[in-house]
């Protein structure tokens, strides 16, 4: 990925993966949850902070809440940013 | 458990339980509580923070509270994911 | 008590005791206050944690706020589970 | 005073004094005020926490705020358990 | 001043100075600003906590905001009784 | 500046400068943005906290938020009292 | 730029860009997005503090929240102003 940002402090940039009825790993995100969580992958992340350093990687892929980050489009794909506290895991 | 999720910072995958009328424990969960707490297995825990550390065990049978965490479906089951705070006891 | 349950963190079991018009040890708790305090036995404590030990023991009297802590059922008795923070007194 | 009650962490428990037109050392709580501070006697001191240990004594005559506290009858009379952060002075 | 009494914490006793058109030193305090300043003399400080040192000292002349502490009637005079964080500046 | 006051703490005391359509600097403080900064003169400054240490000094001039602070009035002149802060920039 | 303005504290100066369709590289600013990312050059930074370090320097461009920050006019044109934890990330 040569994608040319920096999230500042603790925010990750994450390119989410459209939700299918059931992934390779066998993984189904529900369709009518109340709050369902999201998945996507992390494609950048920043330096951390004393108080909140950065654990996930580049590449790893990640779920996260439904309403979590910021939209941003670059290089005419859709990126979500936010901070790692709003990831809920590593799947 | 060969679940591939690891939840982030002091969170854990609960795998609920489904209330009973009387368990094998004698444990009762009542029925029409206000907000009645669930219960359920720990299937996967967080690396914890230097803040807030991991106490439960994978394994371990926790009571919730009604309303916490986010519900998530893996390999075709329901799970719920929240912070170890939201945990009110292990039985 | 042989109850098979341990309380997180800094959280209680309390066992309510009915409201008696004039106790033992001759206290009484109010019948008409805005908030009465609700007075219970200790069945159960957390491990505390660094910044909230536990400083109840089990099988003390106390006293707590009347919407203190989340009902439960065990082995058919009704319990509080609350945090310690919400205990006002030992009596 | 041989109340059998201990408050929990900051709390102190204060007896009441009844509002005079005038006490012996000249003090008058204004009658009107649109939140009147009320006095009580400090009868029973919790043991204090590391970031808020108690500072007044037992017998000592404190101020605090209308709505400060919570009601509770102790041998037939009215008490009032507060944090010591809710007592505004010594008089 | 022989009051009798200690504010609490980082509480700080005041008796309130009439607001005249022009006072000796000058100073004004208008009339019909949103939220004016009051103008008081300090008659008894707390001892102050670790995290708030009292810093003005009794018999300095300070202003403070129009809603700032809680009144009280101590020998026949009003005084107020507020935090010293509610205190604007030393005049 | 002959002022006799000396602001609390963090606070520092600021001369409200009108705004010009162009000052000498080339300045202009915008007329219809929907929170317009305000500029002014630093003319009296608190002792700074631990936490809060002044860094402004006597004699700059400031940007600052169009609702920050308390209006007084000094020997017949407006002046406003406000935390460190709120003060935005030295210009 | 010989802008003659010192953000003060963890503030950065920004001068806005105009979102254009496609940048030179290549990133696009969405344009129906619910709170979309502004994108703009910061132009001046404050000198920190022990909690909030500046992390990012004149000359760099940032996108930042379409709400973040105080508008204001430095020689005739439009700056924004903020905490540096308002900006999301360098691009």
């Amino acid at each position: 990925m040569g994608l040319n940002i920096k999230p500042l402090a603790d925010r990750v940039l994450i390119e989410p993966v459209e939700a299918e009825t059931k992934t390779a790993s066998g993984i189904i995100i529900p369709d009518n949850a109340k709050e369902k969580p999201q998945k996507g992958k992390v494609v950048a992340v920043g330096a951390g902070t004393k108080k909140n350093p950065i654990t996930v990687k580049v590449g790893e892929t990640v779920l996260y809440g439904k309403y979590a980050g910021t939209e941003l489009k670059l290089e005419g794909k859709d990126y979500l940013i936010m901070r790692e506290s709003d990831v809920l895991a590593i799947i």
